[in-house]
């Protein structure tokens, strides 16, 4: 606990994401301090995690008294804290905001509040709120830095460039489960099938997300706040092989990309030591040689009516992206519950959009009531389906 | 020519990258101003050069007197100078140093003496003095940007990150005209065969340099000084496509690349507009979806044994690089002309590393000798063989 360590808050840490931050932290030893730990279902996993990295604060959603209490008789000094206490603590550093769905969004702004460093692995945020979260992060001075593959790709690209050069953002897409699957197949598509990713290991669901490419659409809407560029100037390529993670085309023609294996522990670590490149010692290494042909090829949109209205909602903005962000959340429950079908999450979602009515520029208790309505909205929608 | 205009001396200004450097010039209007051009024998290009471009001084190797009292006629104001002159002209922003083999060197030191930017073009400068350049760079806070496609991809992947960050440099190459004649086949290959590069127009010495890989492996030895990197984490990859201009790979694990078209006016460009990216009017967008799949493989060594002899010569240091550079200098000026045959090049390269007796931290004058010893004694090969 060295004075130059630096503070974690990690909300969401029983998650993939969560969990690849503490083994970053872990082959690090000495540059970070675990100072709050927030989970959500995963009370075993939390447990393990406090006893490990003996974080100050710790919250969950379930069972927490007694796992506090439990954490306290052997010996472990630990306080209950919420999500925004934690994102705000003086004794915080960056935050990590790897929630799921919209529950990451108050906490991310009370740390940009706070004026803290905000690593978000959880898009939502900014597809809900981006206007808000860029300009208060603008106001207080706080930085925000993408964990995502993509996104981190695109932000090493533009380390020392001068932002108004860039000309196109490319966004690589591996295509998910189903990039070869026949348009007619979709409908019969099962959760199981849905969830093999061929290139990356992660939480159900963005997996789902990534065969539906609803994700890669919030990415761009994502890029969009992060780095200031118009959609219309944010693309989308197939990219069966995962290795070029993504580009950043600049005004004169050069195009510069970043490459890797696929392990987001190489974007965390990137996230948390920015400017320093600390050798990751468990981080392969990628062999060009036998990583084989990189390929690169258009998006089938109408296979994926996800990526067009997430695009579609992302040029419309105001409260359409949070409508289209949740209406997906309950799509993708009830999908891998099996109560609806795959081709179901697109309908669900276009039908949502069509019915909301728009705030343009909403404050956040405007897009927290977009959120709500879509999912009580999608709620009705799945259980007048079944 | 306004005040905030870039003063431009262009050193072998008629040749490959010296008129594609007017090229962005004349795309970039009020950017640059050329206060100096120098060639060589191509006295009919620079005299139309110089009334387009009006620089304030000329050279030439021949007919010099000639063309500034026919310039002067005319009623250009031009003057004569040198080429160390030229360098060191208050007037000059930026030294382009884009003549052939040994000859930029001098002149190289001129201007880093007088703390000039510096556009490389001609690699010989730093394989034969790289200790020298750079040190006296540090020293007089002159700054070398390198115009070769490969270390500028290298050089842009760089902006923003800690130069000790780097684990590797992974230069690309295509691999040249006989990237697939066998072994036995090579004896027998004409200059007009050398001559046709797959994916780059430039000019007689470098096309035969990358037809033998001697070019590769001086892009090692330039790399190496560039960069600070040493040899040993350098690596060529055959990447036959030129799209991918080359690679770092960072302790991390993050790897970072530059692409586009193979048109050498982008790297030209970067290295005079650096840091700023103004779009290139007449430079090629890159279109990944039709760039075709990007391969990447193992270079056969030893059908190209100037790449081994060029890194040899580079890990022996001294006054071998110089050996190694002003060897196949002489060996393809006589191969283009038809007095030796492809594979003589290596030869004569091998044997004058053999016959040299290196020195160890060479001044400029024993670079020089160095230099010299190695021309005439491969004058003296070659007479020898026919």
């Amino acid at each position: 606990m060295g004075s130059n360590t630096l503070g974690l808050a990690i909300l969401g840490s029983t998650g993939s994401v969560g969990s690849q931050t503490l083994d970053v932290a872990r082959s690090l030893p000495g540059r970070f301090r675990i100072v709050a730990l927030a989970a959500g279902q995963n009370v075993t996993l939390l447990e393990e995690q406090a006893r490990e990295f003996r974080p100050r604060f710790i919250w969950c959603d379930r069972e927490g008294e007694d796992l506090l209490s439990r954490l306290r008789q052997q010996g472990y000094r630990c306080d209950w804290a919420t999500l925004e206490e934690m994102a705000a603590h003086p004794d915080v550093d960056i935050v990590v905001v790897a929630t799921v769905g919209g529950t990451g969004l108050v906490p991310t702004l009370a740390a940009v509040k706070a004026g803290k460093t905000v690593a978000i692995v959880n898009k939502e945020v900014l597809v809900m709120a981006g206007h808000i979260v860029t300009a208060e992060a603008n106001q207080y001075g706080a930085q925000l830095r993408p964990v995502d593959s993509e996104h981190s790709a695109i932000w090493q690209c533009l380390w020392g460039e001068d932002p108004r050069s860039i000309e196109r953002i490319i966004l690589t897409a591996s295509g998910g489960p189903f990039r070869d699957t026949p348009y007619e197949e979709l409908a019969l598509v099962s959760a199981e099938e849905a969830l093999r990713h061929p290139n990356w290991q992660m939480g159900r669901k963005i997996t789902v997300d990534s065969a539906t490419l609803l994700n890669k659409g919030l990415e761009c809407i994502e890029a969009h706040w992060l780095f200031g560029v118009p959609l219309e100037r944010i693309e989308v390529v197939l990219h069966r092989e995962s290795i070029v993670h993504s580009l950043v085309e600049f005004r004169d023609g050069s195009v510069k990309a970043q490459l890797g294996v696929p392990d987001m522990r190489l974007p965390i670590q990137c996230a948390l030591t920015y400017p320093e490149r600390p050798p990751g010692a468990s981080i392969g290494r990628l062999d060009l040689r036998r990583a084989g042909p990189l390929t690169f090829g258009e998006i089938d949109m109408k296979r994926f009516p996800c990526l067009s209205l997430a695009l579609e909602a992302g040029r419309s903005g105001g409260t359409y992206p949070s409508v289209l962000a949740a209406a997906d959340e309950v799509a993708v429950q009830h999908f891998l519950a099996g109560h609806i079908g795959f081709v179901d999450i697109p309908h669900l979602i276009e039908e949502a959009l069509t019915r909301h009515q728009g705030i343009s520029d909403p404050n956040l208790e405007e897009v927290l009531a977009a959120d709500a309505w879509a999912r009580s909205w999608a709620e009705d929608w799945v259980k007048a389906k079944i």
